[in-house]
């Protein structure tokens, strides 16, 4: 396993370590397939956790949200978990204690930090429509710089981080489970795309663009992203 | 709106306080369309984020996890956060700042109390059988004393609650940029369930049981839990 993060006391796995991946290649393709993360803070002694959309370039991350709401004001500057996970199917197994859940999830503690310049704001929320859009900027009309006052948005380095998967198959206590005459195996599941809803205020005949190709009715989302990544309709 | 559960100053909404619920009817069918929920609380005062799978009963949720690993034995008896979100798609604006993700969360803030007792340990893990794979019990040898003495199970009352729904349609911050000629709308997604994958130690001709009847292919899977918890396939 290359160890391109450091395992710290707070992101080594305790049990079953085969199951902690350090490297980049790993936690990178888990962040890029989701969208929504959980941010975890301490608020009056108190944690909060709060879903939010998120994106990461490099080894960054970046999430963003209203000025009003004072959620990532707290969070600017203290220490955070963000985790993020994918629930890819359930493990059906013959005894109950063999039935799980298929997952890949992504554990980042840190300290975010504000960015308060308004170009910094404009290209950190360019970059996140790009993420999401590929080339929809050049659709929509500039943002303005109010529009960027009125949000906060905040960036963390990624630096002590874990990702940790379970995959398949059935792991059995005993041995003598794998023959109760049950049905064991996984029940895959996906984030799926449906068809496009057009905006009831949309003017006739205006056609979805190039910027949301990618999003093709019954595409995986995180195809759909993948290929977005790279400019490719899925 | 019914206000089954009071507003507190934590669970209250500073911001857009109409997408804010707390009606059990919300809350619980958010909760009930969720297998994973996301679990905050504070380890040497920083805070950590776990996502693990959960259920509910009435007013109470319900999660479990291996007693080696720790995580759930400091969570036990101290003020923890309970987030569960639910993606729903995205709003795609005409503007950049009116693009926003469409979802349904819970966050329900409590101090969960440890099941210790075997008896009480089995009827909630059996329950949790129940709730994913209706009547799958009766299909399986019984849960052993010593697997239930290698994990916790915590309950934890529904009191301090609140659900956010962000509904569509778009929201143009402008009458103006209603008029920008691009596509807007509505992009769905959905967590679909796949074609059922047998383990590769299972005895050649076992079927699928009923217990597991709800996860069809093609099946939502929030509509696969709400078809097993009254036994109906979907």
């Amino acid at each position: 396993m290359s160890a391109d993060f450091t395992p710290t006391e707070r992101t080594r796995l305790r049990r079953r370590p085969q199951r902690g991946h350090f490297d980049e290649a790993t936690v990178f393709a888990i962040l890029d397939a989701a969208v929504v993360c959980h941010i975890g803070y301490v608020r009056d002694g108190q944690p909060v956790v709060t879903p939010t959309a998120f994106w990461r370039e490099g080894r960054r991350l970046y999430w963003h949200g209203s000025a009003a709401s004072g959620a990532l004001g707290a969070q600017a500057g203290a220490p955070v978990c963000c985790t993020v996970t994918l629930h890819d199917g359930f493990l059906v197994g013959r005894s109950g204690f063999a039935h799980s859940i298929l997952y890949r999830s992504v554990m980042a503690f840190g300290m975010p930090a504000a960015i308060t310049d308004l170009p910094g704001k404009r290209r950190a929320m360019t970059a996140f429509l790009a993420r999401l859009y590929p080339g929809r900027s050049a659709e929509l009309r500039p943002i303005q710089d109010d529009e960027l006052r009125q949000i906060v948005v905040l960036t963390m380095e990624l630096d002590e981080v874990s990702a940790k998967v379970r995959p398949g198959p059935v792991l059995e206590k005993e041995p003598a489970d794998y023959a109760v005459p049950c049905w064991a195996g996984t029940i895959p599941l996906a984030t799926t795309v449906g068809a496009l809803e057009p905006d009831a205020r949309l003017a006739p005949g205006t056609a979805p663009g190039a910027s949301l190709a990618a999003y093709a009715p019954g595409a995986r989302l995180e195809d759909a992203l993948r290929a977005g990544a790279r400019g490719e309709p899925t």
